[in-house]
Protein backbone atom coordinates (compact mmCIF):
# COMPACT_ATOMS: atom_id res chain seq x y z
CA UNK A 1 0.00 0.00 0.00
CA UNK A 2 2.80 2.67 0.97
CA UNK A 3 5.12 1.46 -1.83
CA UNK A 4 2.18 2.12 -4.37
CA UNK A 5 1.81 5.89 -2.43
CA UNK A 6 5.32 6.68 -3.12
CA UNK A 7 5.38 5.44 -6.38
CA UNK A 8 2.04 7.44 -7.40
CA UNK A 9 3.83 10.96 -5.59
CA UNK A 10 7.40 10.31 -7.30
CA UNK A 11 5.07 10.11 -10.94
CA UNK A 12 2.84 13.00 -10.11
CA UNK A 13 5.33 15.37 -8.09
CA UNK A 14 7.39 16.13 -11.32
CA UNK A 15 4.82 16.80 -13.77
CA UNK A 16 3.39 18.72 -11.29
CA UNK A 17 6.78 20.81 -10.86
CA UNK A 18 6.55 20.71 -14.87
CA UNK A 19 3.13 22.37 -15.05
CA UNK A 20 4.68 25.28 -12.27
CA UNK A 21 7.75 26.17 -14.24
CA UNK A 22 5.71 26.14 -17.58
CA UNK A 23 3.68 28.86 -16.36
CA UNK A 24 6.22 30.60 -14.65
CA UNK A 25 8.52 31.07 -17.81
CA UNK A 26 4.84 32.42 -19.92
CA UNK A 27 4.55 35.20 -17.46
CA UNK A 28 8.39 36.22 -17.37
CA UNK A 29 8.71 35.68 -20.84
CA UNK A 30 5.82 37.46 -21.35
CA UNK A 31 6.97 40.69 -18.93
CA UNK A 32 10.55 40.72 -20.54
CA UNK A 33 9.20 40.59 -24.01
CA UNK A 34 7.23 43.73 -23.44
CA UNK A 35 9.54 45.19 -21.81
CA UNK A 36 12.26 45.00 -24.29
CA UNK A 37 9.42 45.94 -26.77
CA UNK A 38 8.24 49.10 -24.98
CA UNK A 39 12.01 50.30 -25.75
CA UNK A 40 12.63 48.84 -29.24
CA UNK A 41 9.67 50.61 -30.56
CA UNK A 42 10.98 53.56 -29.69
CA UNK A 43 13.98 53.07 -31.94
CA UNK A 44 14.06 53.33 -36.14
CA UNK A 45 15.61 50.59 -36.64
CA UNK A 46 14.40 47.28 -34.66
CA UNK A 47 11.21 46.20 -34.24
CA UNK A 48 8.85 44.32 -32.09
CA UNK A 49 5.71 42.24 -34.21
CA UNK A 50 3.88 45.86 -32.80
CA UNK A 51 6.04 47.85 -34.95
CA UNK A 52 6.14 45.48 -38.04
CA UNK A 53 2.30 46.19 -38.50
CA UNK A 54 2.68 49.63 -38.59
CA UNK A 55 2.78 51.60 -41.83
CA UNK A 56 6.13 52.93 -42.85
CA UNK A 57 7.09 56.53 -43.01
CA UNK A 58 9.16 57.06 -45.79
CA UNK A 59 10.48 60.68 -45.87
CA UNK A 60 11.57 62.06 -48.50
CA UNK A 61 14.76 64.70 -48.08
CA UNK A 62 16.17 66.66 -51.32
CA UNK A 63 19.27 67.92 -50.60
CA UNK A 64 22.39 69.42 -51.89
CA UNK A 65 26.05 70.02 -51.11
CA UNK A 66 26.87 73.20 -49.33
CA UNK A 67 28.81 73.96 -45.63
CA UNK A 68 25.91 73.04 -43.27
CA UNK A 69 24.99 69.87 -45.61
CA UNK A 70 26.33 67.19 -43.00
CA UNK A 71 25.37 69.44 -40.05
CA UNK A 72 21.84 69.63 -41.42
CA UNK A 73 21.85 65.24 -41.74
CA UNK A 74 23.59 64.65 -38.73
CA UNK A 75 20.73 66.32 -36.51
CA UNK A 76 17.79 65.15 -39.03
CA UNK A 77 19.26 61.36 -38.38
CA UNK A 78 18.90 62.30 -34.84
CA UNK A 79 15.76 63.08 -34.89
CA UNK A 80 14.79 60.21 -37.08
CA UNK A 81 16.34 57.10 -35.35
CA UNK A 82 13.82 57.34 -32.65
CA UNK A 83 10.72 57.46 -35.27
CA UNK A 84 9.53 53.43 -35.54
CA UNK A 85 9.43 51.72 -39.37
CA UNK A 86 11.14 54.56 -40.90
CA UNK A 87 12.42 54.65 -44.05
CA UNK A 88 14.70 57.58 -45.71
CA UNK A 89 14.72 58.32 -49.19
CA UNK A 90 17.06 60.67 -49.30
CA UNK A 91 18.02 62.63 -53.15
CA UNK A 92 20.80 64.73 -53.86
CA UNK A 93 20.69 67.39 -56.11
CA UNK A 94 23.75 65.90 -58.06
CA UNK A 95 25.34 63.85 -61.06
CA UNK A 96 26.64 61.03 -58.57
CA UNK A 97 26.03 60.13 -55.27
CA UNK A 98 28.66 62.18 -53.43
CA UNK A 99 31.16 60.55 -50.91
CA UNK A 100 29.92 62.67 -47.75
CA UNK A 101 26.37 61.62 -48.35
CA UNK A 102 27.15 57.78 -48.86
CA UNK A 103 29.19 57.45 -45.89
CA UNK A 104 27.02 59.43 -43.98
CA UNK A 105 23.89 57.61 -44.89
CA UNK A 106 25.50 54.24 -44.20
CA UNK A 107 26.71 55.19 -40.69
CA UNK A 108 23.58 56.44 -39.84
CA UNK A 109 22.12 53.52 -38.62
CA UNK A 110 18.21 54.49 -40.18
CA UNK A 111 16.53 51.64 -42.95
CA UNK A 112 17.43 54.35 -46.20
CA UNK A 113 17.50 55.16 -50.64
CA UNK A 114 20.28 56.86 -51.61
CA UNK A 115 19.05 58.76 -55.18
CA UNK A 116 20.36 61.65 -56.97
CA UNK A 117 19.42 63.87 -59.87
CA UNK A 118 20.78 67.02 -60.82
CA UNK A 119 18.59 70.39 -61.36
CA UNK A 120 19.01 71.44 -64.71
CA UNK A 121 20.90 74.79 -64.36
CA UNK A 122 18.15 77.17 -66.02
CA UNK A 123 16.14 76.00 -63.36
CA UNK A 124 18.07 77.22 -60.49
CA UNK A 125 17.36 80.57 -60.55
CA UNK A 126 15.90 83.06 -57.40
CA UNK A 127 11.62 82.52 -57.80
CA UNK A 128 11.83 79.47 -59.46
CA UNK A 129 10.84 76.39 -57.09
CA UNK A 130 13.53 74.46 -55.68
CA UNK A 131 14.34 70.71 -55.46
CA UNK A 132 11.15 69.69 -58.27
CA UNK A 133 13.65 67.09 -59.68
CA UNK A 134 14.57 65.31 -56.36
CA UNK A 135 10.65 64.69 -55.14
CA UNK A 136 9.62 64.00 -57.90
CA UNK A 137 12.40 61.24 -58.89
CA UNK A 138 11.50 59.75 -54.68
CA UNK A 139 7.60 59.65 -55.91
CA UNK A 140 9.05 57.33 -59.06
CA UNK A 141 11.03 55.07 -56.90
CA UNK A 142 8.31 54.66 -54.65
CA UNK A 143 6.07 53.38 -57.81
CA UNK A 144 8.30 51.18 -58.79
CA UNK A 145 9.37 49.79 -55.92
CA UNK A 146 6.33 49.65 -53.78
CA UNK A 147 2.65 48.07 -54.37
CA UNK A 148 -0.87 47.62 -52.75
CA UNK A 149 0.63 45.69 -50.19
CA UNK A 150 2.87 47.62 -49.05
CA UNK A 151 1.57 50.22 -45.63
CA UNK A 152 3.19 53.54 -45.65
CA UNK A 153 3.10 57.22 -45.53
CA UNK A 154 4.90 59.53 -47.48
CA UNK A 155 6.19 62.65 -46.10
CA UNK A 156 8.42 65.72 -47.39
CA UNK A 157 10.87 66.38 -44.82
CA UNK A 158 13.29 68.92 -46.42
CA UNK A 159 16.88 69.14 -44.31
CA UNK A 160 16.70 72.15 -42.38
CA UNK A 161 12.94 71.84 -40.82
CA UNK A 162 12.79 70.38 -37.33
CA UNK A 163 10.34 67.91 -36.50
CA UNK A 164 9.24 66.47 -33.07
CA UNK A 165 8.71 63.06 -32.48
CA UNK A 166 5.26 63.62 -32.06
CA UNK A 167 4.85 64.49 -35.67
CA UNK A 168 5.98 61.53 -37.08
CA UNK A 169 2.59 59.50 -34.59
CA UNK A 170 0.35 62.20 -35.92
CA UNK A 171 0.87 61.13 -39.68
CA UNK A 172 0.95 57.20 -39.65
CA UNK A 173 -3.00 57.17 -39.39
CA UNK A 174 -2.89 59.00 -42.60
CA UNK A 175 -5.72 57.26 -45.07
CA UNK A 176 -5.60 59.70 -47.58
CA UNK A 177 -3.93 63.00 -47.32
CA UNK A 178 -2.99 64.81 -43.74
CA UNK A 179 -2.53 68.24 -42.62
CA UNK A 180 -1.56 69.69 -39.34
CA UNK A 181 0.16 73.37 -38.80
CA UNK A 182 3.44 74.62 -39.17
CA UNK A 183 5.69 76.69 -36.86
CA UNK A 184 7.63 80.27 -38.30
CA UNK A 185 6.56 80.16 -42.26
CA UNK A 186 5.06 82.30 -44.09
CA UNK A 187 6.17 85.35 -41.95
CA UNK A 188 4.15 84.27 -39.18
CA UNK A 189 4.80 82.69 -36.03
CA UNK A 190 2.76 79.82 -37.86
CA UNK A 191 0.38 78.77 -40.59
CA UNK A 192 -2.52 76.22 -40.19
CA UNK A 193 -5.24 74.79 -41.49
CA UNK A 194 -8.84 76.26 -39.82
CA UNK A 195 -10.88 73.27 -39.18
CA UNK A 196 -15.05 72.91 -38.03
CA UNK A 197 -16.36 69.92 -37.20
CA UNK A 198 -13.34 67.95 -38.04
CA UNK A 199 -13.16 68.91 -41.88
CA UNK A 200 -10.56 71.55 -43.14
CA UNK A 201 -12.56 74.59 -43.96
CA UNK A 202 -10.04 77.21 -44.92
CA UNK A 203 -6.59 78.44 -44.16
CA UNK A 204 -5.00 80.97 -41.58
CA UNK A 205 -2.05 82.31 -43.61
CA UNK A 206 -0.22 85.38 -43.96
CA UNK A 207 0.70 84.90 -47.45
CA UNK A 208 -1.16 84.49 -50.71
CA UNK A 209 -4.28 83.42 -49.10
CA UNK A 210 -5.96 82.49 -52.31
CA UNK A 211 -3.81 79.59 -52.60
CA UNK A 212 -6.26 75.94 -52.97
CA UNK A 213 -3.96 74.24 -50.12
CA UNK A 214 -2.63 77.53 -48.01
CA UNK A 215 0.21 74.86 -46.78
CA UNK A 216 3.92 74.60 -46.41
CA UNK A 217 5.50 71.19 -47.72
CA UNK A 218 6.15 70.38 -44.33
CA UNK A 219 2.42 70.38 -43.79
CA UNK A 220 0.91 67.46 -45.68
CA UNK A 221 1.77 63.25 -45.19
CA UNK A 222 0.02 61.31 -48.27
CA UNK A 223 -1.26 57.55 -47.52
CA UNK A 224 1.66 55.28 -49.84
CA UNK A 225 -1.46 54.10 -52.09
CA UNK A 226 -2.73 57.80 -52.73
CA UNK A 227 0.81 58.13 -54.35
CA UNK A 228 0.21 54.37 -56.00
CA UNK A 229 -2.99 54.83 -57.30
CA UNK A 230 -2.37 58.32 -58.78
CA UNK A 231 0.64 57.58 -60.90
CA UNK A 232 0.65 60.68 -63.11
CA UNK A 233 0.96 62.86 -59.63
CA UNK A 234 3.72 65.15 -59.34
CA UNK A 235 5.51 68.22 -58.94
CA UNK A 236 5.74 70.79 -61.86
CA UNK A 237 8.17 72.86 -63.24
CA UNK A 238 6.04 73.85 -66.25
CA UNK A 239 3.63 76.58 -65.05
CA UNK A 240 4.73 76.61 -61.99
CA UNK A 241 4.53 79.80 -59.57
CA UNK A 242 7.27 80.39 -56.67
CA UNK A 243 4.99 78.99 -53.87
CA UNK A 244 2.26 77.11 -55.54
CA UNK A 245 4.02 73.61 -55.08
CA UNK A 246 2.48 72.09 -52.49
CA UNK A 247 -1.18 73.46 -54.07
CA UNK A 248 -0.39 71.75 -57.54
CA UNK A 249 0.56 68.54 -55.73
CA UNK A 250 -2.31 68.61 -53.62
CA UNK A 251 -4.92 69.44 -56.75
CA UNK A 252 -3.59 66.06 -57.91
CA UNK A 253 -4.52 63.73 -55.47
CA UNK A 254 -7.27 65.15 -52.82
CA UNK A 255 -10.04 68.05 -52.14
CA UNK A 256 -9.90 70.79 -49.41
CA UNK A 257 -13.21 68.69 -47.73
CA UNK A 258 -11.24 65.48 -47.89
CA UNK A 259 -8.08 66.35 -46.16
CA UNK A 260 -7.78 64.69 -42.56
CA UNK A 261 -7.04 67.26 -39.74
CA UNK A 262 -3.91 65.97 -37.11
CA UNK A 263 -2.50 67.41 -34.64
CA UNK A 264 -5.41 68.51 -32.38
CA UNK A 265 -8.01 69.35 -34.89
CA UNK A 266 -4.65 71.54 -36.10
CA UNK A 267 -4.22 73.48 -33.08
CA UNK A 268 -0.31 72.38 -32.23
CA UNK A 269 2.78 72.90 -33.80
CA UNK A 270 4.46 69.49 -34.52
CA UNK A 271 7.19 71.03 -36.92
CA UNK A 272 8.70 73.89 -37.68
CA UNK A 273 10.15 75.55 -40.91
CA UNK A 274 13.28 76.57 -39.25
CA UNK A 275 16.40 78.39 -41.94
CA UNK A 276 19.85 77.63 -41.01
CA UNK A 277 22.02 80.83 -42.10
CA UNK A 278 24.42 80.63 -44.81
CA UNK A 279 27.91 80.03 -42.90
CA UNK A 280 30.57 82.79 -43.71
CA UNK A 281 33.50 81.34 -44.67
CA UNK A 282 36.04 84.83 -44.88
CA UNK A 283 38.40 83.80 -43.07
CA UNK A 284 38.86 80.67 -45.11
CA UNK A 285 42.37 80.24 -46.60
CA UNK A 286 42.74 80.48 -50.10
CA UNK A 287 44.99 77.45 -50.48
CA UNK A 288 44.79 74.12 -48.21
CA UNK A 289 46.80 75.08 -45.22
CA UNK A 290 45.86 73.02 -43.08
CA UNK A 291 48.50 69.51 -42.99
CA UNK A 292 45.35 67.06 -43.08
CA UNK A 293 41.81 66.70 -45.28
CA UNK A 294 39.01 67.21 -43.12
CA UNK A 295 35.42 66.60 -43.92
CA UNK A 296 32.59 69.04 -42.37
CA UNK B 1 9.84 -6.94 -14.42
CA UNK B 2 7.66 -4.95 -17.10
CA UNK B 3 6.16 -3.25 -14.28
CA UNK B 4 9.36 -1.78 -12.77
CA UNK B 5 10.45 -0.78 -16.26
CA UNK B 6 7.58 1.50 -17.13
CA UNK B 7 7.44 2.73 -13.01
CA UNK B 8 11.13 4.02 -13.44
CA UNK B 9 10.51 5.18 -17.24
CA UNK B 10 7.67 7.74 -15.94
CA UNK B 11 9.45 8.64 -13.11
CA UNK B 12 12.74 9.94 -14.73
CA UNK B 13 11.06 11.01 -17.60
CA UNK B 14 10.21 14.18 -16.28
CA UNK B 15 12.53 14.77 -14.18
CA UNK B 16 14.62 14.71 -17.65
CA UNK B 17 12.12 16.80 -18.72
CA UNK B 18 12.39 19.74 -16.24
CA UNK B 19 16.33 19.81 -16.74
CA UNK B 20 15.73 20.23 -19.96
CA UNK B 21 13.44 22.81 -19.32
CA UNK B 22 15.49 24.56 -17.13
CA UNK B 23 18.55 24.89 -19.21
CA UNK B 24 16.21 26.34 -21.97
CA UNK B 25 14.83 29.02 -20.00
CA UNK B 26 18.50 30.35 -19.07
CA UNK B 27 19.43 30.61 -21.90
CA UNK B 28 16.39 32.38 -23.50
CA UNK B 29 15.88 34.59 -20.75
CA UNK B 30 19.85 35.51 -21.02
CA UNK B 31 19.70 36.24 -24.89
CA UNK B 32 16.03 38.53 -24.54
CA UNK B 33 18.07 40.25 -21.28
CA UNK B 34 21.44 40.52 -23.85
CA UNK B 35 19.10 42.30 -26.79
CA UNK B 36 17.32 44.75 -24.39
CA UNK B 37 20.21 45.99 -22.50
CA UNK B 38 21.79 46.63 -25.64
CA UNK B 39 18.70 48.92 -26.89
CA UNK B 40 18.29 50.35 -23.52
CA UNK B 41 22.60 51.38 -23.32
CA UNK B 42 21.05 53.83 -26.39
CA UNK B 43 18.48 55.27 -24.60
CA UNK B 44 19.14 57.98 -22.35
CA UNK B 45 16.77 57.40 -19.26
CA UNK B 46 17.42 54.17 -18.56
CA UNK B 47 20.77 52.11 -18.02
CA UNK B 48 21.98 48.96 -17.71
CA UNK B 49 24.83 48.36 -15.24
CA UNK B 50 26.99 49.15 -17.79
CA UNK B 51 25.37 52.48 -18.52
CA UNK B 52 25.52 53.54 -14.62
CA UNK B 53 29.43 53.29 -14.04
CA UNK B 54 29.92 55.61 -16.94
CA UNK B 55 30.70 59.50 -16.25
CA UNK B 56 27.46 61.73 -16.37
CA UNK B 57 27.98 64.10 -19.05
CA UNK B 58 26.53 67.62 -17.87
CA UNK B 59 25.19 69.68 -20.76
CA UNK B 60 25.50 73.19 -19.78
CA UNK B 61 22.47 75.34 -22.33
CA UNK B 62 21.96 78.68 -22.22
CA UNK B 63 18.86 79.62 -23.84
CA UNK B 64 16.86 83.13 -24.22
CA UNK B 65 12.65 83.57 -25.65
CA UNK B 66 12.62 83.86 -29.16
CA UNK B 67 10.59 82.76 -32.27
CA UNK B 68 13.17 79.90 -32.63
CA UNK B 69 13.54 78.88 -29.01
CA UNK B 70 11.33 75.71 -28.89
CA UNK B 71 12.44 74.90 -32.69
CA UNK B 72 15.58 74.59 -31.27
CA UNK B 73 15.25 73.04 -27.72
CA UNK B 74 13.08 69.99 -29.74
CA UNK B 75 16.34 69.68 -31.98
CA UNK B 76 18.60 68.97 -29.21
CA UNK B 77 16.26 67.28 -26.70
CA UNK B 78 15.94 64.77 -29.84
CA UNK B 79 20.01 64.30 -30.22
CA UNK B 80 20.21 64.44 -26.21
CA UNK B 81 17.93 61.19 -25.51
CA UNK B 82 19.98 59.24 -27.45
CA UNK B 83 23.47 59.80 -25.32
CA UNK B 84 23.24 58.12 -22.05
CA UNK B 85 24.26 58.92 -18.81
CA UNK B 86 22.90 62.50 -19.32
CA UNK B 87 22.15 65.29 -17.48
CA UNK B 88 20.46 68.15 -18.65
CA UNK B 89 21.45 71.77 -17.27
CA UNK B 90 19.19 74.79 -18.74
CA UNK B 91 19.52 78.31 -17.95
CA UNK B 92 17.15 80.70 -19.39
CA UNK B 93 18.30 84.50 -19.84
CA UNK B 94 14.56 85.30 -17.96
CA UNK B 95 13.47 86.33 -14.15
CA UNK B 96 11.64 83.02 -13.88
CA UNK B 97 11.30 80.03 -15.12
CA UNK B 98 9.11 80.53 -18.70
CA UNK B 99 5.93 78.23 -19.07
CA UNK B 100 7.18 77.25 -22.56
CA UNK B 101 10.46 75.43 -20.87
CA UNK B 102 9.28 74.00 -17.79
CA UNK B 103 6.65 72.62 -20.17
CA UNK B 104 9.02 71.47 -23.07
CA UNK B 105 11.50 70.36 -20.09
CA UNK B 106 8.68 68.40 -18.39
CA UNK B 107 7.50 66.42 -21.53
CA UNK B 108 11.50 66.12 -22.64
CA UNK B 109 11.81 62.54 -21.54
CA UNK B 110 15.67 63.74 -19.86
CA UNK B 111 17.14 64.28 -16.78
CA UNK B 112 17.38 67.78 -16.49
CA UNK B 113 18.35 70.95 -14.03
CA UNK B 114 15.84 74.11 -15.29
CA UNK B 115 17.58 77.37 -14.10
CA UNK B 116 17.32 80.75 -14.64
CA UNK B 117 19.10 84.34 -14.62
CA UNK B 118 18.18 87.33 -16.07
CA UNK B 119 21.13 89.42 -18.15
CA UNK B 120 21.33 92.79 -16.58
CA UNK B 121 20.15 95.21 -19.48
CA UNK B 122 23.71 97.03 -19.76
CA UNK B 123 25.28 93.71 -20.63
CA UNK B 124 22.69 93.26 -23.68
CA UNK B 125 24.84 95.06 -26.35
CA UNK B 126 26.48 94.06 -29.32
CA UNK B 127 30.19 93.22 -28.80
CA UNK B 128 29.63 92.04 -25.23
CA UNK B 129 29.43 88.18 -24.16
CA UNK B 130 26.85 86.48 -24.02
CA UNK B 131 25.28 83.82 -21.28
CA UNK B 132 28.08 85.00 -19.44
CA UNK B 133 25.83 84.59 -16.00
CA UNK B 134 23.67 81.87 -17.24
CA UNK B 135 26.57 79.79 -18.09
CA UNK B 136 27.84 80.75 -14.51
CA UNK B 137 25.24 79.98 -12.69
CA UNK B 138 25.05 76.30 -14.06
CA UNK B 139 29.19 76.28 -12.47
CA UNK B 140 27.15 77.36 -9.43
CA UNK B 141 24.80 74.80 -9.41
CA UNK B 142 27.09 71.90 -10.14
CA UNK B 143 29.63 73.09 -7.37
CA UNK B 144 26.74 73.45 -4.73
CA UNK B 145 25.30 69.69 -5.28
CA UNK B 146 27.90 67.50 -6.59
CA UNK B 147 31.04 66.71 -4.78
CA UNK B 148 33.65 64.29 -5.27
CA UNK B 149 32.07 61.36 -5.33
CA UNK B 150 30.74 61.83 -8.60
CA UNK B 151 31.99 60.85 -11.72
CA UNK B 152 30.92 63.52 -14.27
CA UNK B 153 32.01 65.71 -17.57
CA UNK B 154 31.14 69.57 -17.97
CA UNK B 155 30.25 70.68 -21.14
CA UNK B 156 28.86 73.97 -22.28
CA UNK B 157 26.32 73.31 -25.13
CA UNK B 158 24.51 76.47 -26.95
CA UNK B 159 21.02 75.76 -28.06
CA UNK B 160 21.72 76.05 -31.60
CA UNK B 161 24.90 73.86 -32.45
CA UNK B 162 24.24 70.49 -33.77
CA UNK B 163 26.16 67.61 -32.37
CA UNK B 164 27.08 64.29 -33.46
CA UNK B 165 26.76 61.43 -31.32
CA UNK B 166 29.94 60.36 -31.14
CA UNK B 167 30.49 63.56 -29.69
CA UNK B 168 29.25 62.79 -26.52
CA UNK B 169 31.06 59.68 -26.58
CA UNK B 170 34.55 61.60 -27.37
CA UNK B 171 34.21 63.38 -24.33
CA UNK B 172 33.55 60.54 -21.96
CA UNK B 173 36.89 59.94 -21.35
CA UNK B 174 37.66 63.63 -20.05
CA UNK B 175 40.36 63.79 -17.10
CA UNK B 176 40.85 67.22 -17.32
CA UNK B 177 40.20 69.11 -20.09
CA UNK B 178 39.66 67.85 -23.58
CA UNK B 179 39.65 69.63 -26.52
CA UNK B 180 38.22 68.50 -30.35
CA UNK B 181 37.97 70.45 -33.81
CA UNK B 182 34.72 72.44 -34.21
CA UNK B 183 33.15 72.93 -37.27
CA UNK B 184 31.57 75.86 -38.99
CA UNK B 185 33.63 78.81 -36.98
CA UNK B 186 35.45 81.71 -36.71
CA UNK B 187 34.56 82.10 -40.68
CA UNK B 188 36.53 78.81 -41.76
CA UNK B 189 35.13 75.71 -42.31
CA UNK B 190 36.38 74.69 -39.21
CA UNK B 191 38.69 75.97 -36.42
CA UNK B 192 40.76 72.74 -34.57
CA UNK B 193 43.59 72.32 -32.09
CA UNK B 194 46.46 71.65 -33.71
CA UNK B 195 48.12 68.27 -31.96
CA UNK B 196 51.68 67.03 -32.66
CA UNK B 197 52.70 63.59 -30.27
CA UNK B 198 49.69 63.77 -28.87
CA UNK B 199 50.06 67.24 -27.07
CA UNK B 200 47.98 70.78 -28.21
CA UNK B 201 50.68 72.90 -29.81
CA UNK B 202 48.91 75.12 -31.51
CA UNK B 203 45.50 76.40 -33.51
CA UNK B 204 44.24 76.32 -36.58
CA UNK B 205 41.82 79.22 -36.93
CA UNK B 206 41.11 82.38 -38.97
CA UNK B 207 40.59 84.80 -36.33
CA UNK B 208 42.54 85.89 -33.36
CA UNK B 209 45.21 83.30 -33.44
CA UNK B 210 46.83 85.17 -30.23
CA UNK B 211 44.26 83.67 -28.19
CA UNK B 212 45.86 81.47 -25.50
CA UNK B 213 43.24 78.94 -26.43
CA UNK B 214 41.78 79.40 -29.94
CA UNK B 215 38.61 77.57 -29.28
CA UNK B 216 34.92 77.96 -29.73
CA UNK B 217 33.13 77.13 -26.63
CA UNK B 218 31.78 73.77 -28.04
CA UNK B 219 35.11 72.79 -28.58
CA UNK B 220 36.27 71.51 -25.06
CA UNK B 221 34.70 69.41 -22.10
CA UNK B 222 36.18 69.91 -18.73
CA UNK B 223 35.76 66.65 -15.56
CA UNK B 224 33.57 68.11 -13.33
CA UNK B 225 36.11 67.51 -10.24
CA UNK B 226 38.21 70.14 -12.42
CA UNK B 227 35.31 72.57 -11.60
CA UNK B 228 34.96 71.68 -7.92
CA UNK B 229 38.45 71.72 -7.52
CA UNK B 230 38.90 75.08 -9.22
CA UNK B 231 35.79 76.78 -7.31
CA UNK B 232 36.40 80.30 -8.33
CA UNK B 233 36.54 79.43 -12.26
CA UNK B 234 34.16 81.23 -14.10
CA UNK B 235 33.15 83.48 -17.25
CA UNK B 236 34.23 86.82 -16.07
CA UNK B 237 32.17 90.23 -17.43
CA UNK B 238 34.74 92.65 -15.86
CA UNK B 239 37.09 93.11 -19.07
CA UNK B 240 36.14 90.39 -21.10
CA UNK B 241 36.40 91.03 -24.49
CA UNK B 242 34.85 89.87 -27.40
CA UNK B 243 35.76 86.16 -28.38
CA UNK B 244 38.01 85.81 -24.89
CA UNK B 245 35.68 83.85 -23.11
CA UNK B 246 36.40 80.82 -23.97
CA UNK B 247 40.57 81.75 -22.97
CA UNK B 248 39.67 83.84 -19.85
CA UNK B 249 38.23 80.31 -18.38
CA UNK B 250 39.96 77.86 -19.80
CA UNK B 251 43.21 79.95 -18.37
CA UNK B 252 42.13 79.15 -14.59
CA UNK B 253 41.85 75.60 -14.84
CA UNK B 254 44.64 74.34 -17.17
CA UNK B 255 47.40 74.53 -19.18
CA UNK B 256 47.67 74.72 -23.45
CA UNK B 257 50.01 70.88 -22.81
CA UNK B 258 47.72 69.41 -20.47
CA UNK B 259 44.54 69.55 -23.05
CA UNK B 260 43.51 66.43 -24.22
CA UNK B 261 43.05 65.70 -27.98
CA UNK B 262 39.92 64.17 -28.87
CA UNK B 263 38.29 62.83 -32.16
CA UNK B 264 41.38 60.89 -33.49
CA UNK B 265 43.92 63.59 -32.69
CA UNK B 266 41.62 66.58 -33.50
CA UNK B 267 41.06 65.74 -36.73
CA UNK B 268 37.13 64.66 -36.68
CA UNK B 269 34.40 67.27 -36.76
CA UNK B 270 31.70 66.04 -34.15
CA UNK B 271 30.52 69.60 -33.58
CA UNK B 272 29.23 72.32 -35.95
CA UNK B 273 28.70 76.06 -35.06
CA UNK B 274 25.51 76.08 -36.89
CA UNK B 275 23.43 79.44 -36.43
CA UNK B 276 19.62 79.26 -37.62
CA UNK B 277 18.18 82.47 -39.18
CA UNK B 278 16.49 84.70 -37.43
CA UNK B 279 12.57 84.61 -38.13
CA UNK B 280 11.20 86.93 -40.66
CA UNK B 281 7.61 87.94 -39.13
CA UNK B 282 6.48 90.61 -41.22
CA UNK B 283 2.92 88.56 -42.31
CA UNK B 284 1.77 88.47 -38.45
CA UNK B 285 -1.11 90.20 -37.47
CA UNK B 286 -0.70 93.40 -35.37
CA UNK B 287 -3.85 91.52 -33.21
CA UNK B 288 -4.32 88.14 -32.29
CA UNK B 289 -6.68 87.11 -35.20
CA UNK B 290 -6.84 83.39 -34.44
CA UNK B 291 -9.42 81.95 -32.69
CA UNK B 292 -6.96 79.35 -30.40
CA UNK B 293 -3.71 80.18 -28.89
CA UNK B 294 -1.09 78.25 -30.53
CA UNK B 295 2.16 77.89 -28.74
CA UNK B 296 5.04 77.67 -31.09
Amino acid sequence: MKSIFYTRFFILLPWILIVIIVIDIDTKRLSVRNTASFYLSRLGNVHGSNATSLPVIYAITPTYSRAVQKAELTRLANTFRQVPQFHWIVVEDSNSHTELVSRFLARSGLRYTHLNVFTPRRFKRTGMPRATEQRNLALGWLRGHRSVKDKGIVFFADDDNTYSLALFEEMRSTRRVSVWPVGLVGGRRYERPLVEKGKVVGWYTGWKADRPFAIDMAGFAVNLQVILSNPRALFKRRGAKPGMQESDFLKQITKVEDLEPKAKNCTQVLVWHTRTEKVNLGNEPKRQQDSVYIEV
